[in-house]
């Protein structure tokens, strides 16, 4: 007879050292990207010192959820992201995805928008309604949500540069449709910290653009109670490849910034921070995910309280959005996608999300089809139908692994945060490029891991499918959006009271010169008598100028792993022997074309093509195709790399290719690399690119191809 | 300042009611198919006392987990099941299926060889490598592992009624490819006692079924030390539509009845029961589904511990493969399964379990395609290499829920088995039927829900896609596989030494009656010979006979909550109406045709027509088109309804229509169910069938359409 274990700990020791072929148990342990040591087991020895059954949803400090009943009866918001082509084209989209079980609605604008520019202006010709919506004015806003009861339906928008005028189109939309201000519901992002750090889509310099974050927090507390003025993002820090802890760290610095942004303009804390609301990616380290969330609850909490003492509860209240994470989708055997989308929109209700966007499984390729978006949305659908999880708030709350990491997470986040703080906050942390380095040097030795098939990524660096299959996607034309836009602002423009338009214009002018006047509630002047969203950006530029971002890549951190590799050493060899017959190292120019700003990659392959010794110029984001040829040729580099992520790459390439032709230099070597469907592969190479990398591309495989081109032995 | 609570739980109580406009917490609760409570929060007052504390993996009463280590270094081992056509296109699938990441091997036979027929017998003619492997003698168990290295791969046999002859045929196969059976690795199922309840793949009745399997454990303890003698199973219980306690009940119930005949045998209880596996299915609803499995080992622990006193601790783990629930899938836009077999997957991780088994999203539909296997495949190999859940053991422990669910089962189950003890143990538990109905009136308690609407499954009764989208299609040619295998039969016979032969075969049926010798052990002997599989089981025949069942389908479970649905009640008086005029109520025969044993479908649409008013027959399973014919002539029937679930239809479909016309009886409907390709629902229709259910149809439905066909009002 075997009789119950007296000392259960010690014989599972004994135990775990008889599996082990005698090796220590602690030979199991792992370390996470967040060097966090992750053990073998978690027994409650684990969490004793934190009390964890003192721990209730709803209860400060929120760690299992901001609401005391959380999905129970009431689940999560599912909330696609998305919007693309015309505002008409999206509207219908929107519509069927309502009717299909969605519950709130997410805009996705264009670059164009984004950077504030209207879609006749030169600079975007490429970005008109590609990666999102193009919307211009009153009038597209208005398109955008015909038939939709936005009394009814939140509204989130994603948007930062030129968050006045589209904020402001869409508050004067909803008047002329009916719908008063106080009544809206939704989020508008207006986080242009993070902007600076990885997103890119920023228009003025960091000062000017605080205040118009400012302007909009003060704005939207006292005028649109339902609606909340700023949704702070760590979804772009994840995406750039930051992990748990600095995604956690840098987010909540950010929300700790702009509470300091709002003091400043002379608001109460608690007349303004019950509508501050969060927006965090959730990516496949299920468990680290989960314990994310909770973290973050719990820390925006209790700094709360340290740091401001509210008097209403609802102030250290911290609110989510979350989305599955776009760079663990794979672009080889997208249904694989499925799958990690299914674990990350796990990871976020179990976490205790609000609301969730899951993406498309063909995301790594295009804009979702309408398939992708219908299993995307089913994704959640079936999570809330089929699985049993919104019985229960907080269902892993106890669990032993899930309470250590998220302590875990808790004092990493601090320590990062602490680091911010001694540098003078974000506001200065993000002008010395501390975050963003922190990121990018994370990003580059996990991409150097996967590369090296350290990281497993199942069809990409391991168990590739033989078959290739073919995609359907979805294809936007840009061009006949573009034409129509332009029809439309000639239209707006000879209907409209060009004078009052001029004056609101000129008061926006004078404000952003004076700092005395509320630049939303001059922006909704403004848009009223129909301003277009170029417009009133342009007014703000003429005081504050456009934002150009200086960084310098990372070092030797993708190629210091390496040293050794023969693969890498091969390719030092070429390079170097390439050197020695032409004299000099190979160059390239990496560049971003049109209002696309994600560089991750293009930041990542300048980075390694240096480790092997190429001689590496960044150009600057939102380059023309000219403007890029130019540099080309008066830097005198071997070869152009074209890094594409927003879908305008046929248009940019085809300009570049002729730009650097009617320059003499079709011997400048073009590129391509990022997220290109399969179907344009053909196109491109035959207007003369070279060789096209997908978003999984190795730093080394891109190299050897690069030299190839060259004609490198 | 908002200060810390002094008393959390009474906090979260008021916030609660304030959340729920003052309505209390309790009204969240809900109801589980297993008669559990689920509260809307669980905190540690809820596990007190169970002391989860001191539970470890690796640990007596293993809750936590069989092994110290779980999946930390080593994960669980991917084991696709799998088999179609013949063993050479077989063995093809499998070399890939290793090639691209599985571990372990899997082998799905065809009905004929689970009834024991060869591929010649006339009973079998739809059925040869349709829902798996062709196998007929010990050439054709070659071919199955042709160049698979049988000392290193583990192999996973599915098979009960021919048992005899299929693990003699592997054992023989590994002997002669110079693999001793020693050193065999894998599992035979070997469990018949769940084929009287739900599988119906029995061959002869319960007592000799029991004695072979009492032999079969014999011989694999004293030849076999690495082969697991019986996987003892709850899977197909679970398919059927049991939930999770009588899942449990039943399965564990099986596993002690399966010991004490072992016992009677005159082994020792640790020189077999540390061999003992088991095998369940893992649904939708993940927590009860981890729990499940938690359950599960400690009920084995402590009931092996109280009943049997083994000394060896080993004979106290409960492992267990699982497998993604078939029945959870849906033949309406197929890539949602993707999303539900991820989650099942999660959960049957999560619960600890040693090895695993996941569904094609089309297998709704058909067997699945190469694409469909590999993301099946893929799904387990991002789960291990890309969320991080292997780096600890049971992640979930210490979850309040996780643990307050797992001690809901372990007393649900335990009420359960102790009914099944009082009546005498699953031996005539299974005898009375009294497992088959109580998993019957789940099953149709819960189609009723789903049917009503009441349980949302997504893209099924709620947030249909409007949009139909074909599925390719695995298409087995069983025509073309019967021929090879007739011809293959033919020369086996030829080639081998019939003295040998019949000499080995009336050994085998003396052992049969006298009792007197193992009959694994006389089986290897015929098999070395090359007697076949039928003429093993023949031998077997002449003294057991073949089983038939017969067991009630339940009444009014499924009617009972309609009667005031206006639709049901419409449908009763078009019953009614039918009756007047003609004379009497309409009257179907359920049929299932050749050797296809699922009979869940077919049952259920009995009980839920006949609470229609519909006069219902139920024909005998395993029925030929020709004896299906007969008995409905016989009976003078309006419509015969063929449920199909094993690939067959056409074949067997097509014969029965001719069955009928030669007999004068084309006036007799035929209606088809279960799963059918919509490509071939088109040749049933042009050959006469008069309609066509998925296997999503509603009762309702499917009698509305029957009335049409009838040409009832």
């Amino acid at each position: 007879m075997v009789n119950p274990p007296h000392n259960p700990h010690a014989e599972w020791e004994a135990q775990a050292l008889s599996e082990l072929d005698g090796k220590p148990p602690a030979s199991l342990e792992t370390t996470t990207r967040e060097q966090i040591v992750v053990k073998p087991l978690y027994t409650a020895a684990d969490v004793g010192g934190t009390n964890p059954e003192q721990l209730f949803p709803g209860v400060f400090p929120y760690v299992r959820g901001p609401y005391a009943t959380m999905h129970v009866g009431k689940p999560w918001t599912i909330r696609q992201y998305a919007g693309f082509s015309t505002a008409e084209a999206s509207n219908e989209f929107y519509k069927q995805a309502l009717a299909g079980g969605q519950r709130g609605l997410s805009v996705a604008f264009d670059l164009a928008t984004h950077r504030g520019y209207d879609s006749d202006h030169p600079r975007v010709i490429g970005d008109v309604g590609k990666a999102g919506v193009a919307i211009d004015s009153v009038e597209d806003m208005k398109a955008l949500f015909q038939d939709i009861d936005l009394a009814k339906i939140s509204v989130s928008m994603t948007m930062n540069g030129a968050v006045l005028p589209v904020l402001a189109a869409f508050i004067v939309a909803a008047e002329e449709s009916g719908v008063e201000a106080t009544k809206l519901r939704g989020t508008i992002q207006n986080d242009i910290l993070k902007e600076f750090m990885v997103r890119n889509t920023y228009i003025y310099p960091p000062e000017p653009s605080l205040r118009i974050v400012a302007d909009v927090i003060d704005y939207v507390s006292r005028e649109m109670p339902n609606f909340n003025s700023i949704s702070i993002s760590g979804y772009h820090m994840h995406e750039a490849g930051a992990p748990a802890d600095l995604e956690l760290a840098f987010t909540l610095a950010d929300g700790i910034e702009y509470v300091r942004t709002a003091l400043s303009k002379g608001l109460g804390v608690d007349e303004f921070a019950p509508r501050l609301s969060f927006f965090f990616a959730v990516g496949m380290d299920l468990f680290m995910e989960v314990a994310k969330l909770r973290a973050a609850r719990k820390i925006w909490a209790t700094e709360m309280e340290r740091l401001f003492q509210p008097k209403d509860p609802r102030s250290l209240l911290l609110r989510t959005h979350c989305q599955t994470s776009g760079v663990s989708l794979a672009q080889r055997d997208p249904l694989n996608n499925i799958v990690r989308t299914t674990v990350e929109a796990l990871a976020a209700v179990l976490g205790g999300t609000q609301s969730l966007h899951t993406n498309g499984y063909d995301e790594a390729v295009s804009l979702p089809t309408d398939t992708a978006a219908r299993i995307a949305r089913n994704t959640q659908l079936i999570l809330q139908h089929e699985t049993g999880i919104t019985r229960t708030a907080d269902p892993l709350g106890g669990s032993y692994l899930v309470e250590a990491l998220t302590e875990g997470l808790v004092q990493r986040a601090k320590v990062v945060m602490a680091e911010v703080e001694a540098l003078g906050g974000m506001r200065v942390a993000v002008q010395q490029g501390f975050p963003k380095q922190m990121i990018e040097r994370a990003a580059t030795l996990r991409q150097g891991q996967i590369d090296r098939g350290e990281e497993v990524v199942i069809g990409v660096n391991r168990y590739v499918a033989s078959e290739a299959e073919p995609v359907e996607v979805r294809v936007i034309d840009n061009e006949a959006v573009r034409a129509t836009q332009v029809q439309r602002l000639r239209q707006l423009k000879l209907a409209r009271n060009a004078e009052a338009v001029q004056k609101a214009l000129l008061a926006l002018t004078d404000a952003a010169r004076s700092g005395a006047a509320n630049l939303l509630k001059l922006s909704v002047q403004a848009m009223r008598v129909r301003a277009t969203v170029g417009e009133v950006s342009l007014a703000l530029e003429q005081v504050y100028g456009r934002y150009e971002a200086h960084i310098p890549t990372v070092k030797g951190v993708y190629g210091g792993p390496l040293f050794k590799d023969p693969e890498w050493q091969g390719l030092r060899s070429r390079v170097s022997e390439f050197a020695l017959a032409e004299g000099r190292q190979p160059r390239i120019l990496i560049v971003k074309l049109g209002q696309d700003g994600h560089d991750r990659g293009a930041r990542l392959m300048a980075a390694g093509l240096a480790d092997l010794g190429f001689d590496v110029d960044v150009g600057p984001l939102f380059s023309t195709p000219g403007e890029a040829a130019a540099q080309a040729v008066d830097n005198d580099v071997h070869v152009v790399g074209v890094s594409t992520q927003a879908g305008a790459h046929l248009t940019l390439v085809s300009e570049l290719l002729s730009e650097l032709s009617s320059r003499g230099a079709s011997n400048i070597a073009v590129v391509c690399g990022g997220i290109i469907p399969p179907a344009d592969h053909s196109v491109l190479l035959s207007r003369g690119v070279k060789a096209i990398f997908g978003p999984g591309a190795r730093v080394a495989e891109a190299a050897s191809t690069i030299l190839n081109a060259l004609g490198a032995k």
